[in-house]
């Protein structure tokens, strides 16, 4: 049976949370079909949003910033919100109230803490791109020791979370479904084109299976 | 010519800021090309990382959420971030250390105010719709006094405001152009499905134009 995370105060805080889901499950489920998420400090009192790729190892999530930034002295220990939103469609209504978005959503609250060991550091940016495309590692040079210096990596437990989920069609009020307005999902999907090798790449240089099978969404 | 933003401490802040743009040109159409929004606030001093959708009128960004929210009162003339971030493909490089991807960003910054007019209110609230499917509203039944007290419509300037973008080839070390290793991009596009109709339309309701030309990303 797959284990469901307590509600705090801050996971209840979502709008509409008869859409709340705590199953670790479900949490998972969102957290690995999207790597690009939003980070939340709180940097000099003041809120700031970052973009970047997460990646989860079991019941944590990880990211990594460059190790000079002042985004990870902001995130270091202290409290952080991580983000990961699926847009998978637009939902028409018959009334403007009711117009809507399926998506499914995940927040992680918490206190990351860096990787300091340059071994384990140097495991996890690998995990980062095996996470992307498995296999990958093998075919790439080593990560120098001045690369592993120079990243950090931040890890946060998936302890205090939540997902929501919107699917499926409108929801009208009941009067208005009445009226001969069209209703509907417009559904949306990430789509990979076909790769774009680097003009630089050497000759006879085939494109690998790993970058044919990645899944985003 | 384009109005540039000034750079602030805030807006300086972006980890590889050369490829920062202050330009409100690029800032606009980032904004334009994306509803999906993640707005931080704090809250109880700890950061709140929500997803939700934004329409930019001029130099203003809106959003709208539930009256009786808790994120609404974190919002209101409290410092806030939004950010929004389009992925526009997976740049595989040599090594692990120059992966990246390329993708199009704002941060903005700034107070947001409630619009307390009523029919201001509804103005708003219809323009979300336009901005999102053009024409719709004709098609809509006229917006309740109570849906229009259910919701809450918060405002932003762009004025402390910064756009990130990356786009084209990995960038790797000199020396490891001579790898015999693939490296390229695989472009995301966001794809919008042919529209399912709610199966509760009247027989006879045709899809409206408007449902044909929804442009994202």
């Amino acid at each position: 049976m797959t284990e469901t995370l307590p509600v705090t105060e801050r996971t209840r805080l979502r709008r509409g949370h008869k859409r709340g889901d705590f199953k670790r499950e479900t949490i998972n489920a969102i957290l690995d079909a999207m790597p690009l998420c939003h980070i939340g400090y709180v940097l000099d009192g003041s809120p700031l949003v970052m973009p970047t790729f997460q990646w989860r190892e079991g019941n944590r999530v990880y990211w990594h910033a460059s190790s000079a930034g002042r985004g990870i002295r902001s995130a270091e220990n202290q409290e952080v919100c991580m983000t990961v939103s699926v847009l998978d469609g637009l939902v028409l209504a018959r009334s403007a109230m009711h117009h809507s978005a399926n998506f499914r959503s995940v927040m992680i609250f918490g206190k990351p803490t860096k990787i300091t060991d340059a071994e384990e550091k140097e495991q996890k940016l690998i995990n980062l791109i095996e996470a992307l495309y498995p296999g990958r590692n093998d075919f790439l040079r080593p990560m120098t020791e001045q690369e592993n210096k120079a990243t950090a990596v931040l890890s946060l437990p998936i302890d205090e979370a939540s997902a929501k989920i919107r699917s499926g069609d409108p929801v009208d009020d009941d009067e208005d479904y009445a009226l001969p307005i069209w209703a509907g999902v417009v559904p949306i999907k990430m789509q990979l084109l076909p790769a774009q090798p680097d003009p630089r790449n050497l000759d006879g240089v085939e494109i690998p299976d790993h970058i044919k099978n990645i899944k985003l969404g």
